[in-house]
């Protein structure tokens, strides 16, 4: 093993035993940002990765939330137009076990329209090193989507869209729970998109109607859940539209989630290629490392 | 007293003993239709109105989710256009106790684009009441906002939006809530509304511009606070400009609410009047009673 990966987000916290061409273990613990206080962090880092540790010093390289305001230690954004990822703005974090050096990659921020991303940046350098060269836009689906677009190697801009969340919300805590407990129905997602897509402005309407199609026309669990997503994707679309509207876009997430990205574009005229997010995170500190060590 | 008139909501039960000239008395708790199952109604109510009642047996007439699938009983829908309440739709429910007579006041529904209501008939019998011959918009603010179009004494129309409901999910169940605890803040008010108006389609990431103003620029949480609830109403209103665009409106509801509801449509032009929503629910039931008499 020549150094650790970590991606440490709100939830999840993932580390790799990385060797010269890829990771040789994997480890996982739900002991994410959101639940450990300052002094938490080493200790659970060290439950996950003490098993690969010597009595030489081991560089440990951590994207996502580690760095935020409540994380370990807050690693300042950079500020874009810059590139994803540089050595130059790594924090160095002191640990009380000598048998590692920790280091936070430092998320991006847009002063206007203000924006921030912590991970996503890794996972750009990461599609960077994967598709040398690469001009265009990336997408980023999930809790909280965002759209990317690179250009010379660089960062121009970004837009985030509270899309994830407002799914998890919606289906679990509001008025709409009891009609969309579980299915999906890929005719109603395309039918959501739509109808976002082309009225935008209904959008607070069109999910009323998520319940009243429940209790007048016996609108299925299945039909309901896979329509609330196509709606809020759909939305997440519109107020993208400039960045992905005759461009080339990758995008980088969960095959499920991913899948459902591309069906609402290709139904919109583009062609995405997906890209696995764990490999452009891995390929994106990999090539964090590389540098560190010129 | 004559009779009883009876408010029946998700989160509380509000009962009104009724002269001839109106309300005698008031009683309220909070045996909201949401937490009482189908056997809890009847003693939820004499718990309030016991005090009210005499030897001989009383008219009890509620409206409200009393009458939903969830409620005391089920109360059919009226399918608009009609009147918003009406003799010929009250659903009688036995009671054990022969002291009253209990009615419900059926609520609305809406074939296409599908939509539903309960109370806001009432309410909007009330305006008729008390505006003979309105014809015109009535919008009800709340956790699920409607805009109703009346004409010729019918309710031709209606539309609901989410957003109170999508209001304190954001403030208290997502990544916002840290930013927007308390506060509030006009001029942060009325750019959420010009926003949502000139950019529907921006929705979804104008709501996570408010978590980053917050990390990057400092946004207070009167701002965030105020904005939020602007972006939310300026979404309502964008998706119901048909309704309200041109139109003569009336609000009906809490004070507070109201008020940012005519500041909102004050800056579009229009020059909204207020009616006070249990006047209106009063005004509404009390008609209904005197027909029911006739």
């Amino acid at each position: 093993m020549d150094w650790i990966a970590v991606d440490w987000g709100t939830s999840n916290l993932r580390a790799w035993a990385m060797g010269p061409d890829g990771p040789l273990a994997e480890a996982t613990s739900d002991d994410g940002m959101g639940r450990l206080k300052s002094d938490q962090f080493e200790p659970a880092l060290l439950r996950l990765i003490t098993p690969w540790l010597t009595a030489s010093n081991t560089q440990v390289l951590a994207c996502g939330m580690v760095g935020a305001r409540q994380g370990w230690r807050e690693s300042p954004y950079r500020a874009v137009p810059c590139t994803p990822l540089d050595a130059t703005g790594i924090l160095h974090v002191a640990t009380a076990d000598p048998r590692i050096t920790f280091h936070i990659a430092p998320g991006l921020s847009q002063d206007r329209p203000a924006d921030v991303m912590r991970g996503e940046e890794t996972q750009v350098a990461g599609v960077l090193a994967l598709h040398m060269g690469f001009d265009g836009v990336i997408c980023h689906p999930g809790t909280h989507s965002k759209w990317v677009q690179v250009s010379a190697g660089e960062v121009v801009g970004f837009q985030t869209s509270m899309t994830g969340e407002l799914f998890a919300l919606l289906s679990t805590q509001s008025v709409l729970r009891h009609g969309l407990t579980e299915g999906w129905d890929d005719a109603a997602f395309d039918v959501g998109v739509a109808d976002a897509l082309q009225s935008p402005e209904k959008i607070a309407s069109r999910l009323f109607a998520l319940r009243a199609e429940f209790l007048l026309h016996g609108l299925t669990p299945a039909a309901a859940r896979a329509r609330l997503s196509g709606l809020l994707i759909g939305i997440e679309l519109a107020g993208a539209k400039p960045y992905w509207l005759g461009q080339r876009v990758i995008l980088v997430g969960a095959p499920a989630l991913a899948a459902n990205y591309t069906r609402a574009l290709t139904a919109h005229g583009l062609t995405p290629e997906t890209l696995d997010a764990t490999a452009c995170t891995l390929a994106g500190l990999s090539s964090l490392y590389t540098r560190m060590q010129q």
